[in-house]
């Protein structure tokens, strides 16, 4: 059985407003379509309004402007996307934590773990590494040598961090997410390349999350930071030497390139690509699937994305972008042909 | 050495219609231009005609229109393509299993492990989970706490399984797959991002194959959904809460964002996005490296592509992007100013 | 306490001519800005050399033609970004190799492993399987059955190598790397995929580096082959049957479908992607994020890239794309009619 919540003790805790029976119990969280009795729902975005009348859930959570929009009983905040995920974490404790190293986990001689750590079943702890307080390293994960991870990392199974690289506390790392690896320095001699020894660490803030398959190059020289609050989505590449400024968020596949800084609180849309060296500044927001190829010194919404239409229909207007500056040139060419025939039939008229 | 078949004997387990000397025996599939004696090969594509008649397979398979394009020994069928795969297959078996546990698998006390499932060096099984009968679970993968995945399922090394997820059979999942790591939800409160809890799963049906390297994220409040006999190539992103209708096959790098729901025999090609929350209908085809920004409800082709050019003639004709809105009303300018000079000038003739 | 060695020393074993104080001694390499007394630092790009007045750096490597702007002891050589390189590699040399497996890694009875190879914890070694002298297989590392890898390869941990592959020496591979997985090949028929075996191998020279989390699929019937001197970065994704040429150079999360053959010493950008069985020709550069959907036959820089703006503007902007052809038949119509207008008054003249 799941622990249930009266909705004024939730309101005791997390604060709001109960208008109705304060006494219901809700036992989890639900959309306003699926809930049922046991639920409680929120109305975050007014598109869903009209499923107020509907639901069957048993509470609601909802914004002071919408506060008459039902008469469920309800907890009325100033906040109330916030205000749900708080009643999640509230309803969803992550599972506890058994302290101790698994038997089958490998942990070097000279690693640091805190006792109330746990390491799981396989994973790797190198030399020197240090673990920090009710962190969690997931099956399989590796610590590299030196590796400095904070209190109550989150790693799910299969992480990497490379060696001496450093992360703060409250890490949720998901599986396959590789931290530390060689960023791509490579330098042509005589028709071969050449391998940049990457001597730089990748040195993570607090409250950092990172997406499944998300990799992070270490640095060349300097450092590659990840500043606190960062929220990284799955499968981003993450160059050497880049900075990302706090509580940017990232979505996933995006690409930033060798050098670029990132401000903070900036909105980083799926597939979008940074080239590198370029700076963005704080709250820039960039649209999916656009590259960035300039610095962005204002803040503001960027996007570079070619309309989508039928193929055939693609293919009739696509063609023409290679010949975009002629066609420009034959509209200038027009302006003033059609200018000058006006400026000779006025003449002549004179 | 290898295991041959005589063209008949193919025939009886594969259908298709012998003509030449059957007796021809085939101990592995190639293409026309590499084939040797030993080799059977096929025509799918008409472009490679010419080559049947310097080929040096031993037999060759071909469809009824091509029924007397050669004289070498052949079967004629309806679907060539598919007749190759059955024949590779055939040719080709995958290794045997064998069951059982590898002693350095870590199996969880309460999971259930048919009988026939052989776990490989290295894997982790979580409490309460479930392997079907005749699944290989590769070295190195984790499936966590309560993940059901059903028989003849094929995981190759490292593969994760988070908990809860639910998995039909004959999956085959390769190298470095995620399924059911934590979708990307976030909530910005007081310049602060909380994490809204995922607490829904991933649900996959039967016959369903996902590339190395790929993730699948667990819904957030109801389940990520893939049908049955979808085909996800490498490096795919699902996000959370995403449905994939049944037979649809992914290329490469595409990104589905949350909450999209797409049809029913789809083809998406590689590096497409496709937007959250967006539907797409049954047998939509979207281009490579096209961003789908808006539902699409009508079966066809889609695409948004720019058109390559040399760096100095893209950097000519891209600069206008910038400025086609003013081209527009210019060209509307002109047509205007041109009919009303038109005008004029018959006026004063009359 | 690292090792540090003095101008005199260096340019005895990489070459270039010292000037200024050769018994000067330094123990790592930094850039002029935060280079300190005990670094050598460096001058590649000509916009940095107003650095070289404030620098802290004990000595610098520079290019002949700026043999004389500084006055800092220095060494003075032909290609001062790859003499960075050899400089760096000395001062930083890997970690020595501790010969041998370690205890939990799983090794088949039939695998032949140089005695001066490392096996490092929890990897699993396939029956079969051959590693090379001086090799290191990272922790967790699967590599399968028949696999050979050649000498001074090194495997960070979590790389997966399948059945049969085949890998030269110096390899460097990254964290949740993937060679060998199967490609894409699939036959519909009836309203089902059918798997199309994936008999080939992935064929890899020597001196390559592959990129955290990057796969490459074994061919369908022949091999994947990754020429000597090859360098992916991170996330990159190269399909069944691809040949990529010597020395090519592919940036992050770059794409290369089925059969594609790209040439030697290309240089590809990050996200770009090349669709299925086109061929590029040698010294191709493809800037980011670009798709290629025809071939390249002629060595050059190439470019399809929709230009950034702000969010308003590319709305007002890209709408018009979707009439582009409309646009060029509207001025196509402005000039024939302007022509003839033109005509008719010339015409009425005289």
């Amino acid at each position: 059985m799941s622990v249930t919540y009266s909705l004024t003790a939730i309101a005791a805790r997390l604060g709001g407003r109960v208008l109705g029976d304060g006494e219901v119990r809700v036992a989890q969280i639900a959309t306003l379509e699926s809930a049922q009795s046991r639920h409680i729902s929120f109305l975050t975005n007014s598109k869903y309004r009209a499923q107020l009348a509907t639901t069957e859930a048993g509470a609601v959570i909802l914004a002071e402007a919408d506060a008459d929009a039902t008469g469920l009983p309800r907890i009325v905040c100033a906040n109330p996307y916030a205000y749900f995920a708080r009643v999640s974490a509230l309803l969803n404790p992550l599972p506890e934590i058994r302290p101790g190293v698994h038997p089958s986990a490998v942990i070097g001689a000279s690693a640091r773990i805190d006792p109330t750590a746990s390491i799981a079943a396989t994973a790797v702890i190198g030399e020197g590494a240090v673990i920090g307080a009710d962190s969690v390293i997931g099956e399989g994960c590796c610590i590299g040598e030196n590796a400095m991870i904070g209190s109550r990392a989150r790693l799910y199974p299969r992480v990497t961090v490379y060696h001496d690289c450093v992360i703060g506390d409250d890490l949720i790392a998901h599986s396959g997410c590789v931290i530390g690896s060689d960023g791509f320095g490579i330098a042509m001699d005589e028709g071969r390349w050449l391998k940049i020894p990457q001597i730089g660490r990748v040195v993570i803030g607090n409250d950092v999350e990172i997406g499944a398959n998300t990799t992070i190059d270490r640095g060349a020289l300097n450092d590659t930071v990840i500043e606190d609050g960062v929220k990284l989505d799955n499968q981003i590449q993450v160059a050497h030497n880049v900075r990302i400024g706090a509580h940017t968020a990232i979505a996933g596949c995006a690409g930033i390139a060798g050098s670029a800084v990132i401000g903070k609180y900036c909105l980083i849309g799926g597939g979008a690509r940074i080239l590198g060296h370029l700076q963005l500044a704080d709250h820039v927001e960039v649209a999916a699937h656009t590259l960035v190829g300039k610095s962005i010194r204002e803040a503001g919404s960027y996007a570079a994305i070619f309309p989508l239409s039928k193929q055939e229909d693609w293919r009739k207007n696509a063609v023409h972008l290679r010949h975009l500056d002629q066609m420009a040139k034959r509209i200038k060419a027009l302006e003033q042909q059609f200018e000058s025939l006006k400026t000779s039939i006025t003449e002549r008229e004179e």
